[in-house]
């Protein structure tokens, strides 16, 4: 039995209704979902949060008029609105509202990046949510799952980024859809947990989860992955699986750097990234996005925001910043960023004639210093 | 001879052609500057630097590459772009660029501010600018000034903004068209004559300079402040003479309140506040803009960052912030802002359903305590 049809009840293939422990969204999906719900519910019955997270604080008087929707809506429901405290996934995380839930849904497609705790986290559609919002459950069909099995321990340049961009690459060719993934032995921090399960839906999987020990009973496929040999590498436009070995794109100039949002804004990576600016001057403008304001509150009691604006570094506040392209560090035409975040689809930062390259924030503060993409081995 | 009549050298009424000494401009008026100087200049005759600090980082791809073009611009100039590092005309104090300079032309209607370092600094247009970039000079007509002697020193919930707003409802009726203040006798901190000068514009004056010893020689007209009788004051909407009492607009619900700016937004100003906020926290969304990265950094190291994040404010990148309704903090209709800038014009920060308060940052910090404005006397 894999975790997930523990945690659902069935059998990968089974379509099951289950009742949902947690569902939030956010600034960016709360509009559609009040304009669904409101077409058929008058109550809310689900345990539910929101978080402005997206574009706050606003910058425009249409999103401002938005958000004062969102906060009458949820005012008259009783739904909680935490407000540019940072990224809804991580602050599910923080706030402990996972705890005793099994089941998750968020209004947001990386919603996975909770399977990190052993949870069943899945993003849906604005009318899903809003049913759920109404009912306080929902069908799922139980997905199969890959086992993804983890061995030895990274050198210092590899990161969880990494490994999950090798993932990408393995699965490549191979159907994930509506297959989730399974991690196991895994030997990361809950700060680079995160990162794995928040990457798997770029493997087109409906979602991720990290285990303790692998069974191995019931799995679709089975991969190991071992992490001695693996080495730093970048996704290249406009694919995240389209993974090559760092060195193969060295010297790519680059007119942006984006350390953050919510595959790689929390304290362990971004504390990795401040290390190596220290002491140092960025040579192309360098955007740093913490996931929450407690990541934000320990890199100043840290000195980890004092390294970084002394090498020049823009320090965001908390939320997902310039990753979808909508607020603070939206890219222009022809330009080329280094982002940590999780999709360099075309237009996903800004223009559609911007170029897109992925990293881990090790390879992207190096490459930060030297205003090109550069391999962390033999650089620092 | 007024202080502004010595630098210019002549008599207020005449016109003159002078050298200047530093010219700026910024992300919002750079685009019109190039565009005029194109027509007519091929080569930068002037002492320039550039700030990006309206709208950075860019919240849309029309404003990346509008900001690519200015840097595109200036490398072909040699001019120096300084990016996100904070607003132009507290930059120019920081940096230190009005050494040996007696006259300053910014592209930017607060300009004047750097008037508190007693030099002559003025704000144009775009095609003025221009011809400045092309030529290293322009003509003035020399103001007349406005004497403006302070007396005593102001209770603990008195600031600049309130002596300010004071003279502002004293020259209401006053035409003050093309004529300059001239403060003496000035008892605050650096920080804080920034905040007079900044704030002269308001009143409609060329500008305002700050100088030592009051010889009373020309001037056109002679105001005394008391400052031991002031009280903290609020400029109602739409219109920053149209000044109150706080007593006048206590209990006014509020819906954001904003901390920083040109204005407001120096060390000494950001750190009354978060005195005020500490151990507490805000009622309504609350943010602070830093006028630069230096004044972002002292926030950090002298405790004055923790201190508002746990109250729960949101710290922006340095810059104008929600000032000017283009960024981070617009607000929508029907909204009403207690804000510590400089404007309050209809529309001014987002909608034009919008109400805009002005107030001190230790009037708008208690306010944000109790949702809506607050007397700080009695207060805290």
């Amino acid at each position: 039995m894999t975790l997930i049809e523990e945690i659902l009840g069935g059998k990968s293939g089974e379509s099951v209704v289950r009742r949902v422990d947690l569902v939030y969204a956010h600034d960016g999906t709360m509009p559609l979902i009040i304009e669904a719900f409101n077409k058929v519910f008058a109550t809310v019955r689900a345990r539910a949060y929101i978080f402005f997270d997206h574009v706050y604080p606003a910058p425009t008087v249409k999103i401002a008029n938005l958000q004062k929707e969102i906060r009458d809506f949820a005012k008259r429901h009783r739904i909680p609105v935490i407000e540019g405290q940072g990224i809804s996934h991580q602050l599910v995380v923080e706030m402990g509202l996972t705890e005793n839930s099994k089941i998750v849904v968020g209004a947001d497609s990386h919603t996975p990046t909770l399977g990190a705790l052993g949870v069943f986290a899945v993003g849906m559609g604005a009318t899903d949510v809003a049913v759920i919002l109404g009912l306080g459950k929902t069908w799922f069909r139980i997905p199969e799952s890959v086992g993804v099995i983890l061995e030895g321990n990274p050198s210092r340049y590899v990161m969880a980024t990494d490994v999950i961009l090798h993932l990408l690459s393995l699965l490549k060719d191979y159907d994930m859809n509506y297959r989730a993934v399974e991690f196991f032995n895994v030997p990361f921090s809950l700060d680079e947990r995160l990162t794995l399960t928040n990457f798997v839906v770029e493997a087109n999987a409906k979602t991720g989860i990290i285990g303790e020990e692998y069974t191995g009973d019931g799995y679709v496929k089975e991969l190991e992955i071992e992490l001695n040999s693996l080495n730093p590498l970048v996704a290249k436009p406009h694919n995240p699986a389209n993974v090559v070995p760092v060195e193969e794109v060295e010297g790519t100039k680059i007119d942006q750097v984006f350390i953050g949002s919510c595959t790689n804004g929390r304290f362990e990576q971004i504390s990795k990234a401040a290390e190596i600016l220290e002491g140092e001057k960025v040579a192309v403008r360098t955007i740093v996005g913490p996931a929450s304001m407690n990541v934000y509150k320990r890199m100043i009691e840290e000195g980890v925001a004092r390294k970084l604006i002394e090498a020049g570094a823009v320090i965001l506040p908390p939320g997902c910043g310039p990753c979808l392209g909508r607020h603070m560090g939206v890219v222009g035409d022809g330009e080329i960023v280094l982002s940590t975040t999780n999709r360099n689809f075309r237009g996903r930062m800004g223009s559609p004639n911007a170029q897109i390259y992925l990293s881990n924030p090790i390879t992207a503060a190096v490459s930060a210093l030297y205003g090109e993409i550069t391999n962390p081995e033999g650089a620092i």
